[in-house]
């Protein structure tokens, strides 16, 4: 770790000791030995200080909690681990945690109707219009990952056995809340350029009906898959579902977030995002988004009276289970909102950097694109089998040569000791950043003796 | 805000930006223009600090994101609000919080079978085993919140129509776990002392299975209940529970992280606790803990397989949907996780604390404890109908003006307005801080005038 790196957390952490101080005291101040702690923490914090403007001294701290070692992966490298790159917290989000992240943080002014997206202070009910106006939808609840945003529409609309359209690249937690529903999926085979047509989805619906007899209960299709990122047509998709009059779940897991997104445009009826993989907040979080039409079924509240109290929840939704993220996770994902609105209307500015990396990655001989090229994403599934595999077959450390290599030029994130097809985001980096990445690979092939097209 | 706390999160902000600044450079170090504005960022952090030292200076910053307050309560006041005093983080967690903050911060070195409790860097997976010792179960999982907990069980265990036992004192995301499932609540009734017996409970088992002809398929108890915290004979109703065959589910919210909860010795199928409610955790956070006869069940793995791709995602258990808590919340239970043991081992003194506290409020005259006294907890109902609220009736504030003095005091996390029944909760308050808060509830009886025994 970089000297500068370990002792901003070092200052970072003696400040969390100051706090810990305060938060012992009596509101009418610190007592005599508190008084005391608190100048010696000051004292060691103005010495870390001083290391840390000098660029100089040996770690202090290196563990947290003594067994958690500190994470300083996005201050020390360039990440271009897949999943991880949109979720990286905005600098506002730090400070919000730091601010909010005890338990119940956000409950502080919970008043009636004593629901999470009530509370305007902090102004959580406005954010909740925000986020829906931000996917132009008409409501929208924060959730705890897009999987629990799955797993509220399944619920709601898949009884037992119904079969549920997904696509033949669907993440494996559309899998998992049909299957917790009760339903089963059926996948919608890919063309030749790994990607789910409109046309295909009609043939599969009409094959599931004419084979089982039912109508799927719900089409639920991301527009950009995990594991190539290649786009897939929402649109016609969507228009498709509804000539059936079934719903259509839009899977914004890697586009809400990074690059606009119009629900109503699209025709969903459902849109869910990721809060860690693309709103760079706080796992877990993430946003189920409808229509009114929707909501009064997926939102709907609890119908459940007590036998002998004669209780009722009223205002709590069902699928919610009432709050859902009442603290770090939402403030988290609030703080770094505004960043988000903006940096979706620079989107093309992230693909032209995802298209500069990888034409340098395929100048290296022998490197391939498995996805759809030029990119339209940031994620990318490449195959180094002909060009960065061929050292690796001979080479004393296996794959994990090419790891080293990246390691030593301050990259990570690349799947250690993988050279053959694996998967890579350059989400957030500057151009700076992008430069330097490309250069990296570029200097590790000529290392090697592996030929570059110029 | 004291100048103290002000500075104090001033100076966590300006780290944040450093660390902003560090996040934008590359491998090799800052350029020119990065050096600069890490610079003059030290600078502002040194005259910060200089101001934090010196107990003096303005507020620089105000807001976070410009639209969120900075959340001083703990550290300005002593806060009383009855769910949020156990969920506060530990110095450890806010460190924790700091490093791991970022969406998807445990996945850095996740390997084959890729799921989050197998992770062992950071110890993920023994934090999991020690998780299952901590409540003497054999499997532990964390969810978000105890409520995702309920949801899992009621999700496997509850068909259609199936009566679920509850306590009428349950707290609403039973309810909702059970009708999100399908089921139907069937309360129990409290005795005098508003407890749940285990003959109260056989007694209702009977009533459901005479008047449905239904065996209920879940029996699920609050060991202490969001009301009043009063204890609840959950052994014996586990008991109860077995001789018909039916598991027994065992509410912690308000026991696990705060006092030694043993699940075998109580006989529990499942034990749930809440990580933001009494595990010092970022929120959403909770375990779901059960025997292995129960966890083939509740944490069985998917089943599903894509019909066109023979897909399977094996190792992927369907209620968890996978991966939980992927990232911050999960690392604060963790950081918190050794503070956590160690202080359910001194729930005794937090009880005479409570005590301590409620005889003081006692003593002023025609107050009432609603709940079980003495105290076995450190949560309490309280009515100063008799006292307070008779100030309240002709004062201008109405009951405000209790909200008032105790805002005066330092004292914040009462119920605003309310002076008739309200909660409150002493947990994790020091002795010195315990006797302020007794003084200042005295101190405010004295100056309207209310009689205070001696």
């Amino acid at each position: 770790m970089s000297v500068r790196v370990q002792k901003t957390f070092e200052a970072l952490f003696a400040l969390e000791d100051l706090r810990g101080i305060l938060r012992g005291s009596l509101p009418t101040g610190l007592d005599e030995e508190e008084e005391k702690a608190f100048r010696e923490k000051i004292s060691d914090l103005k010495s870390i200080i001083a290391e840390l403007e000098e660029d100089r001294g040996t770690p202090r701290t290196t563990m947290i909690a003594d067994t958690l070692p500190i994470r300083s992966r996005e201050e020390n490298y360039i990440n271009i681990q897949p999943i991880q790159a949109a979720g990286r917290l905005t600098t506002e989000a730090r400070k919000a945690l730091i601010s909010y992240g005890d338990g119940y943080s956000t409950c502080d002014a919970c008043r009636k109707p004593f629901r999470l997206d009530k509370i305007t202070k902090p102004s959580i009910a406005g954010f909740h219009a925000d986020l829906a106006k931000f996917v132009n939808m008409d409501q929208a609840r924060v959730v705890p990952g897009a999987r629990r945003g799955f797993q509220a529409v399944a619920s709601t609309l898949v009884s037992k056995g119904d079969p549920v359209i997904v696509s033949a690249l669907a993440h494996y937690t559309e899998f998992l809340a049909v299957e917790e529903a009760g339903g089963v999926v059926k996948e919608v085979p890919l063309d030749a350029g790994n990607r789910v047509t409109a046309d295909a989805t009609a043939e599969k619906i009409e094959e599931v009906i004419r084979e089982s007899g039912r109508t799927p209960a719900l089409v639920m299709i991301d527009h950009y898959d995990y594991q190539f990122a290649n786009e897939h047509d929402v649109r016609g998709i969507a228009k498709v579902a509804h000539q059936y009059d079934i719903p259509f779940l839009y899977n914004g897991a890697y586009t809400v977030g990074v690059m606009p997104v119009d629900g109503k445009a699209i025709g969903a009826d459902f849109v869910v995002g990721s809060g860690h993989k693309s709103m760079a907040s706080v796992a877990p979080s993430g946003v189920l988004a409808t229509t009114d039409e929707w909501a009064s079924k997926v939102l709907r509240t609890t119908a459940m009276v007590g036998d002998v109290t004669n209780r009722k929840f009223g205002i709590k939704e069902v699928e919610m289970l009432g709050c859902t993220l009442m603290g770090g996770t939402l403030l988290s994902m609030m703080a770094s909102f505004p960043a988000v609105k903006e940096r979706t209307l620079h989107w093309d500015e992230e693909v032209k950097k995802s298209n500069y990396f990888i034409d340098a990655l395929l100048s290296i001989e022998g490197s391939k694109v498995l996805s759809e090229y030029p990119r339209k994403h940031t994620l990318t599934k490449v195959d180094t089998t002909g060009s960065f595999d061929t050292v690796a077959r001979t080479h004393k450390r296996r794959g994990f040569y090419f790891s080293d290599e990246l390691a030593e030029r301050g990259i990570v994130g690349e799947f250690a000791g993988a050279t053959r097809t694996w998967k890579l985001n350059t989400y957030g980096l500057s151009w700076k950043q992008v430069r330097y990445l490309a250069e990296a690979f570029q200097e590790i092939a000529a290392k090697y003796d592996l030929p570059i097209t110029t």
